[in-house]
């Protein structure tokens, strides 16, 4: 049996920077991945590639508005082509850099399971193999979750758009979206974008459950009003017709209803994978997440478990910093962490067209808290850059503690909010307050401006 | 003679926003602007409408690179309209902001001078007037300055492309800009990407002259390698020649040169403009700027000079925070100042394709104080958001203070510039260090990711 | 009737800062007060004449501990001496810096009373006169509230005891003191530190009713065991017998007792001094209290309202922030406040012997707001500075916000808690961090080396 | 021969809390100590015993002060004891934390050498042993400077001050000290309160040789004038005569001179002890002080260098902060550091009779980088608390950025420095601003109000 010091069970954002850093601290260190590739579900099916067909999406939008002439049919293919490149090149720059630390990393294809707290059984082609770890870091990220409905395995899932060579090559005319969190509501906004007849069915009564319902309210009047959004959509069943039709039924209050489509994409959630064998260690798992405190430890002091399947902040920027907090406390000595994730100011971007983000606390979790803020907004119609793009819609809002005025949360609608809210949240992670905000000369004539005005408002 | 508390000569963005604070906080306030509107040079022919054609620019060079098709021919006129319209958005809605305080704040046409330290002699179409103040904001700006080159006066400025109704209605086939500041090199990058064959010409031995020399370095080849840009450049003369050609004659180190265009544009440089009469008061005045210190007041304490007028930081949103500065030090009583500008933690953003930006202290000026820093660098070949817009070159550097890792400046070379220095200056304003920066989960796949990325190298 | 820009009504600490700063910003200011001097109740009879008590007996404390003699009978009288010395130097200072500003700030001796929103009638020996406003604060204070006890007429204040020229001269052999607040427990100590054999009769179960439960917990074992102390005893009666002597009779859950005492003092509280005719201003009061937000605006915008008179946190230090920010929004006009106070992260020191601090927000302040903390403590056992003073009793310790490790609050229980508690509240104040505090090398050998080694506990 | 992870060569403050961390993130370490006990000179005979006699001196000058008694005679053996006491609780309870992480951390008494970049011999009474280790910490501290004067032998040192069961058990009339850097300085100013006749003699121009002449020059005055404290004094030679008199010979521009003491003590500095051995293994040495970085390695990367061996900050408190970021960089693997000291906010304490404090850059560092700073002092002549103790000398005085306002230094004369350069010290370095220095509300009556006072000034 192969004895390292720490093996990360996956290679996407939650496993691969503890990786690189342990190595770097001169730990052995063996990753193992179903995929075999670093990035996970991010850079295979997810983020980067959605991102890659979206910005297309965007330009499109922005020089069509500009006058600068589109095609009139865009073609998804090449399309795309531009974004499986964009995962080619990734993948390889991965391997570069693998290969550089390959004296003390290395990557694994394989399913892993726990055999003891400290054993790890790795199954692929080649055969079964175990390895011994004093540490481990489960980073098995999340995977699709496809509800029990008559004839779900009809459908598309973000997989069939978003991997290599995808499934999907050419626009269906008419779509149907199943669930309207980001991943509904962003594919939505696309593959309207880019020319399908959207129809997307929220089983809630709000559209991206979970997030802040004023935010929700003011995002929604920013998207295509033809895209059309059915909330409280309860699906019945998905059935294939002739010609490569999908009808599908579903009931709201206001009846039932049956509508056809060419093609119809799953996007009911993500659920956390837990690794086989892990219940019989007496790691701590609620609702089917592992449970961890800010320093990643689970209830066992040396297995951490970092990004989606702790189910705390299901994005790859948060596995990423949470994965190099794991590692800092392993090198500190499981019992003695150093580093501390903090959970609260992770920013969170809606790609729609346009995009909305948020970070922090903002309106409903402080009331939820008991808490009162002072918030100051400041609208994109009185923007000299969405003046420019012509985009007036939409507003950046902050939220100030009484007194201290530290800033709390903000969201940002509308134009560069996937920009805006680095700025913003990185004021959020380190407590910088209204008169910080308002003291800084923000860029003209950048919509960053509109920090530094709304902050303004309070002086 | 009219009475009021405060005067600003000049009505942009080192008077207005003093103005408004002023007016709400109860005085009587007058601007006096010789343009009769608000927002100075900048929204009348500078940073507003450069960029509104610049973005023009921008999406005809991504949409073509994404093959999102771009007609052949772009239509100066077109454009020109679209930021016609923008300018006369901004005009509307500052008449607008400026009639709800109409009360207490008031913008008249007409030249100003001084008569004495509190009195100002206001001359337009209507005659001649006085006004005394007990306080009073010098906001000039600063003004085109035109070598005494023979011939000068057959090229335009930037006036002629960017004020409403420009003189430029088509794209000169030929263009030769003279002067590489920042106003010479953008023009030269947004009229060369939307068509035309440029040549610069810079009198010293390097672009952006006072800028450092490494940043300098760094954006040069980023910019369109058919951008012919020749330094140490000294224009003898321009002759118009028949049929609406020019010929500029200049010498290098390798000799005289003639070259002919079909327009020459002067980008020589601004100046202060330094109202008439104030040499008398006794206001210091160095190098044809306004001294002052981080409180604005001049030598006069309750004569005040904000923006480009006091030739410390010409930039608008500079001009608008040291004009808030001067309104509560007045508010405060000239001689018991409340609020400090920091001149040291303003943005640049340098708008050419791409755009480049930097704030604080970079290397050289860290090298010209003796002081050390720790680089961290980040380059976008490796990041995200750039493969999916082909935009790989270029990077992101964080000059940070040994030992207290406290970010004292940093630069962007390449995508989202304009937006990333956003986040970084805040840092610099706010004496963040590397750890604040490494700690923060910057948006995944944004440019921003490089931020944390560059920090985390440290740890 | 004379008509001045800014009245205050009181000259103590929230109001003379105030007035000071309006008046450097030109303002005319007139301070109305009872007494006729600055700082209150403070100086007349508070914090600073108790504290030069206080430090005689600290000294003695420490100085018999040391074995470096002290005199067997401490003489109150030279004490007294002192004390109004510390008084009267500092009423010295007062007007002098009065003085230098007397062309824009008065201050008359009298009572004032609200004739309508901007007139303050000013009753004094001279006569009765009237004062129009534009802005007025109102800075009243609090005074000792005597409950309706049978032979409360009977018992000293600490007015008997603070004041110039004070009535107590000797020390009273057995002294009983009523109340169990900050102002009893600190008199109890003090004065059986000097000699006085003392009991302390606190209403409710517990000392200092309002602080920390688990905060008052750590005090009461670094007092003086020879104190009794008595929680929920409620007073029936005091009656004078021969000879000078009291007889307290108090009921508690194990029945009536009835104590003898040279002394009663009378120490129940203080309550808010609301200026007669403020009720029919519309000023919204509630428990006895006038209503502010972190502006100090009363509901009546141009009327502020400082200090003990909004009953946030009655102590002096706070007072003087609170009338600050109360002058700038006055400066920045009543309805664009341009300041505002955090009645969060102001330090209180109960100045016992030992003494002990707090700021922020401690364990039962997070546990009522549902919010989790990491707390790092220090004992003084192991602190050299304690060793060497030989107080090697009581703790420090820090509460942090899981995540970012936010300073939210603290205490200091034992040696240089006064001290301490100033860089722990600055700490609080801007929100800083366990990491923060960790990196910073507090001096050796000084009792604040705890606050980093507690910090660096979670390293 | 014996391999473990790390060997600290010393286990004073630059070794053991490095060694502590390491052993609690499980690596084995040995410390190797010539005295064979923790903490060092600052224990044995610097900072911590030397305070205690300090803190008698104190004492007995502030209850004079107050009339409160004061033996005629102090006896200085009752004072050693006190001491000697406080030095052995400590060591016993070093050795209780010792013994507690027993399994992984272990001190040996010896002299140690290097024999190669990993490999220690270590010799004693036992003999001669090696250890090997993958990392090193050089931390053998500073020894006494004895100059080449003849006669030099019948000094004394402070460790026959301070050492336990020290020599000097009884004070010495007349007491000459040579050298007037911080520990001749505190000697003379604490023996001479304790009640010798003092003459201190400096061979620079300036007491405190290298400390802001600007400082020096606010301290000497509240120094006792009738120490006699001369400086530029070049000493010949020390005699002793008859009877235990020593005769000290020296020159001055006015000429020379020859004074009797009963005692003399040798003050004239300290030297880093760099260990045998390293000048093979090619680590650099400058000056006598071995280089390191703000990572504390040195030139050779697996070895550190923390605390007075480097020569940066030889302050026990900076010793520990350097030895923690030593130890994280270990953890994090030499080539791969992620800590990183602030050599430039260490707090430095004088502790005369009354201190002095300083922290980061005042006023000569400033200019000697030709930076501008705003000044805001805060004299005790007006501070309530040290009228309550009668010691109105001395300032607090900070120094700010301007623009930025960023606290770039201070300085405290007199009452509390110890105390108040902590607060101070935070602020410097987190890079905290007045504007945040005046927020806060500092405790009355504390002399902390003088940070806020001063820092209010601005505004």
């Amino acid at each position: 049996m192969q004895q390292v010091d720490v093996i990360t069970l996956g290679a996407g954002g939650g496993a691969y920077p503890a990786a690189f850093r342990l190595a770097r601290a001169g730990r052995q260190v063996l990753m193992v991945d179903p995929k075999g590739v670093m990035s996970g579900n991010c850079l295979a099916e997810g983020c980067v590639p959605s991102k890659a067909v979206r910005e297309y999406a965007e330009l499109s939008r922005q020089a069509s508005r500009f006058g600068l002439g589109r095609s009139t049919e865009i073609d998804l293919a090449h399309i795309m082509t531009h974004k499986d490149r964009v995962q080619r090149t990734r993948y390889t720059q991965h391997a570069a850099e693998l290969e550089k630390l390959s004296a003390k990393l290395s990557l694994i294809q394989g399913r892993a399971r726990f055999q003891d707290a400290n054993t790890v059984v790795v199954e692929n082609d080649s055969g079964t193999k175990s390895y011994r770890a004093e540490h481990i870091i489960i980073a098995t990220g999340a995977d699709i979750f496809v509800p029990p409905i008559p004839g779900a395995e009809h459908c598309m899932t973000s997989r069939d758009l978003f991997a290599l060579n995808p499934t999907m090559q050419s626009l269906p005319r008419r779509l149907i979206i199943i669930g309207g969190g980001y991943i509904g509501l962003e594919t939505a906004s696309i593959l309207h974008a880019l020319g399908s007849e959207v129809t997307l069915l929220e089983q809630q009564q709000q559209l991206l459950p979970g997030i802040d319902p004023d935010f929700v309210a003011g995002l929604t009047p920013l998207l295509d009003p033809t895209i059309r959004m059915i909330t409280g959509a309860e699906v019945a069943s998905i059935e294939p017709t002739t010609a490569a039709v999908l009808k599908v039924s579903f009931r709201t209050t206001e009846g039932d209803e049956v509508l056809a489509a060419d093609a119809v994409l799953m996007a009911a959630g993500r659920h956390p994978v837990i690794p086989e064998g892990l219940e019989a260690l007496g790691v701590q798992v609620e609702r089917g997440r592992i449970m961890v405190d800010s320093t990643l430890r689970t209830s066992v002091p040396h297995i951490y478990a970092c990004g989606d399947v702790n189910g705390r902040v299901p994005l790859f920027h948060a596995a990423v910093g949470q994965s190099l907090t794991a590692a800092r406390n392993i090198l500190g000595g499981d019992r003695a962490p150093m580093d501390y994730f903090d959970f609260n100011s992770v920013p969170t971007t809606i790609f729609t067209l346009p995009a909305a983000a948020y970070v922090g606390r903002t309106r409903a979790a402080l009331q939820a808290m008991g808490r009162e803020a002072i918030e100051a907004a400041y609208v994109f119609a009185e923007d000299s850059r969405a003046q420019i793009y012509d985009e007036p819609d939409g507003e950046l809002r902050l939220f100030f503690e009484p007194g201290s005025l530290r800033l709390m949360g903000g969201w940002v609608l509308g134009i560069d909010a996937g920009q805006l809210i680095g700025q913003i949240g990185l004021a959020v992670s380190k407590g910088l307050t209204a008169r910080d905000l308002a003291a800084f000369c923000d860029q003209h004539p950048m919509a960053s401006e509109g920090i530094s005005k709304a902050a303004r408002r309070l002086f």
